[in-house]
């Protein structure tokens, strides 16, 4: 019997030639690949069936989410698709032990508005969160822009369910805070992009839903201003912030450029332009007083005011309405669009120690002029994380690479990551060979033996 | 050459003999073991040395810190114990990225003071702070009484340097808050009791000290109402718990007849008491108003009155001075010896579902009821964690191991670990092989197997 009966004989959802097509190309729409076939289990059993039967014969398998991914993670030529999309139970929601109960296949807003109904909130958010699902955001230890306040995916997890190479199922689906019993095999998953194993299932954390929200642009002296305000915020709110993003000059040069409707409330003639949130869930800063303004916000506004003593803030708009407060996250979140507008394009996902993202910034100008008199950039920053988007605009697309070089340099002697929150797919494997600790890569392979001694999950992923 | 004169090429740091006997000998006194030597290298160079010469002879080596640990994860019969202890300087504060970078060796008080000096804080902490070490407390995954706001170890470690079995140096040491460059070998090493690799140094988190405490001990209606007041508690103050833990009548009996003087504000006669502790950095709390008070207590008590009109709260005195608030702490510290004071007397770390404590301590003194009606118990809790430390004290000393089976059977049922925070070390292996999961065991033999192939780390501590 081949592959494809005994596929069908675990489950009928088995589709194969033009049917493939969806799953044979990536969001970016960079990797177009024909794979071998594509099979959607709906259970643990079914995908350990497929597995054992992939390990038998060894298939190669590419484990897939929302397909979302932007390092080309999934692509799967000649390869079995496991898609997880038909696994998208919630299987509980358990309020008073904040935990989500879920298999990989919920996509992520789902989660959100389960959450919601019960006031509680699942924090991991970013653009595709309308199809991005709950195994995809686990397997690339997802980011996002609430990272600051609640951590990435690793630490929102507090179980898995995995299913391995040969159709062992690995139930790590643990409920608990502390577990000092034994090796972290979880966190290992987490991250491993498919290569170690499939992600089934997940428990999930969730917290109390902030109740009100302060939200501001503020323009300071430079990044290590920013990062002192930073700071100070966190002490003085209690580490409230939810948001504060970096968009410098050369991200208000695109904006104006590319979305001219989107007017920034302090102008777009600013070197540092800081966005901000913070949010609580106290009832003393959500219950407005007798002028009817909200506490969270006169907080902010005393905070800022003390700052702007401090020469901390040069100046600050405070949202006044919930129009304002969607005018600031569109300014940000134009990011991807302004940020592609402009061919030749060289796009980075980079993480620098924070205290280190003002001297690097200094000398990606300083470098990246030598290469190429003419280079443009708009970096955008994920600040609170050290996680920098440094997109650069060559002059002549010959120049992409070397200038893509130096500023993975950079990173590299300030003891920083090419890989922030996307991960590595294929998009980064060179990045990976040429900046890895090369001990690391070696321990790495050693790990990938152990578990999938034949090589078959994302074959080619990941590990150069 | 044998292996002593190797070692001291390495390093002239070498005792034998009776020098040895303060390594062979753990802290609760239970495991008396004769070393082979003890090495106390300085440096990762020869620490890497070191380990390079014991793969080569295959020596058994155990690594060690300040040997505090609880399950008997440092005895080294026969074994070369590399001590950590010469290794103890704090290499950096880095107060604006607010990262600490110290060696294994530091004494986690001494980490405590300096970043006081700074006006931050390392916030792991538990009673032998004062002689354990850094590398302990990365090895076995350290819990304390913190961790229901900042996290256990793994929480607050950012990077790691570990020397390999056969002495190769795994450099993790980032600072990175995001970095998806490859698997998780960090969270892989912390926790593994130095049967993977030698910790030698790590990049730790350090967070804004708080500038007020409010303490109070509060009587609930039982566990449920417990959970629900500490739920209700997180929301209000925007989870600013610091601590909050249970004490049941058991405790409070064990507590009048063994420390007298700790008279609590409540009373012993109590089912359900809580001792709970928030704190803040923030100006707006820690401020005291015109009449002195401090606007943290205020608010605490304000949210406990709302919280007594829902009926989550019986009882509750608020500490007025520093003295009262030492006062709840030393009630709650005197857990290990009002729990001891007794025999025979067995020892439980317990972690459990939040929600399901409650059950658990029900079936738990049915079913221990049922295998011995004169047993008694002494159950406290890091609540916040559903970490139960509970103590069995059965009528006859034959029934120590029933009683000890029954209660992890419990816990087995309801999803829960037989080790929260201490780790498995010697005491835990039987444990380990009745209670994990038969394939996460195949999968850590197989990860211990890729890491230190000749088994020369930490022999028969861990995986049974």
């Amino acid at each position: 019997m081949d592959i494809l009966s005994r596929l069908k004989a675990i489950t009928p959802h088995v589709l194969t030639g033009a049917d493939t097509l969806p799953y044979g190309r990536d969001w970016v729409g960079k990797y177009e690949t024909a794979p071998l076939a594509v099979v959607r289990p709906r259970t643990t059993g079914e995908v350990s069936a497929i597995l054992a039967l992939c390990h038998e014969t060894e298939t190669p398998v590419v484990p897939m989410g929302g397909n979302t991914g932007l390092t080309g993670a999934t692509a799967a030529e000649g390869a079995l698709v496991l898609s997880l999309d038909r696994m998208q139970t919630i299987r509980e929601i358990r309020p008073e032990a904040r935990i989500a109960v879920v298999e990989a296949g919920v996509i992520l807003q789902d989660l959100h508005d389960t959450a919601e109904d019960h006031g509680l909130t699942y924090p991991m958010s970013f653009g595709a969160r309308g199809s991005a699902r709950i195994g995809g955001t686990l397997a690339t230890n997802a980011g996002g822009s609430n990272v600051l306040r609640y951590g990435n995916t690793r630490d929102l997890c507090l179980g898995v369910e995995v299913v391995l190479a040969d159709g062992r199922v690995l139930d790590l689906m643990s409920e608990l805070h502390k577990d000092n019993s034994g090796y972290d095999l979880r966190d290992l998953m987490i991250g491993s992009e498919g290569t170690l194993g499939v992600i089934t299932a997940a428990v999930l954390k969730l917290y109390p839903a902030p109740k009100a929200h302060a939200t501001a642009m503020v323009t300071t002296t430079g990044l290590s201003a920013a990062l002192r305000l930073l700071n100070a915020l966190q002490t003085r709110t209690g580490g409230m912030v939810e948001a504060f993003e970096y968009m410098p000059r050369g991200y208000m040069n695109n904006l104006a450029r590319f979305r001219a409707d989107l007017t920034p409330p302090l102008g777009h003639d600013q070197d540092h332009t800081i966005f901000l949130e913070i949010g609580s869930t106290m009832l003393r800063d959500c219950t407005p007083d007798d002028t009817g303004q909200i506490p969270l916000v006169a907080h902010l506004e005393e905070t800022l005011a003390a700052l702007f003593e401090e020469g901390l803030v040069l100046d600050a708009a405070l949202a006044q309405s919930e129009a304002q407060r969607n005018l600031m996250w569109e300014i940000r979140e134009a990011a991807a669009e302004i940020s592609t507008a402009e061919k030749p394009v060289v796009i980075n996902d980079l993480c620098l120690p924070l205290d280190r993202l003002e001297a690097f910034m200094d000398q990606a100008e300083t470098r990246l002029r030598a290469l190429d008199p003419g280079f443009k950039t708009c970096p955008v920053a994920h600040l609170g994380d050290g996680n920098i988007h440094y997109t650069v605009y060559p002059s002549t697309p010959e120049l992409a690479d070397p200038l893509m070089e130096e500023v993975e340099e950079i990173v590299r002697e300030m003891g920083g990551s090419f890989s922030a929150e996307h991960g590595i797919g294929i998009a980064k494997l060179s990045s990976m060979e040429r900046r890895k600790n090369p001990v690391a890569l070696e321990m790495m392979r050693a790990v990938k033996a152990a578990f999938d001694p034949k090589g078959i999950l994302n074959p080619g992923k990941t590990l150069p």
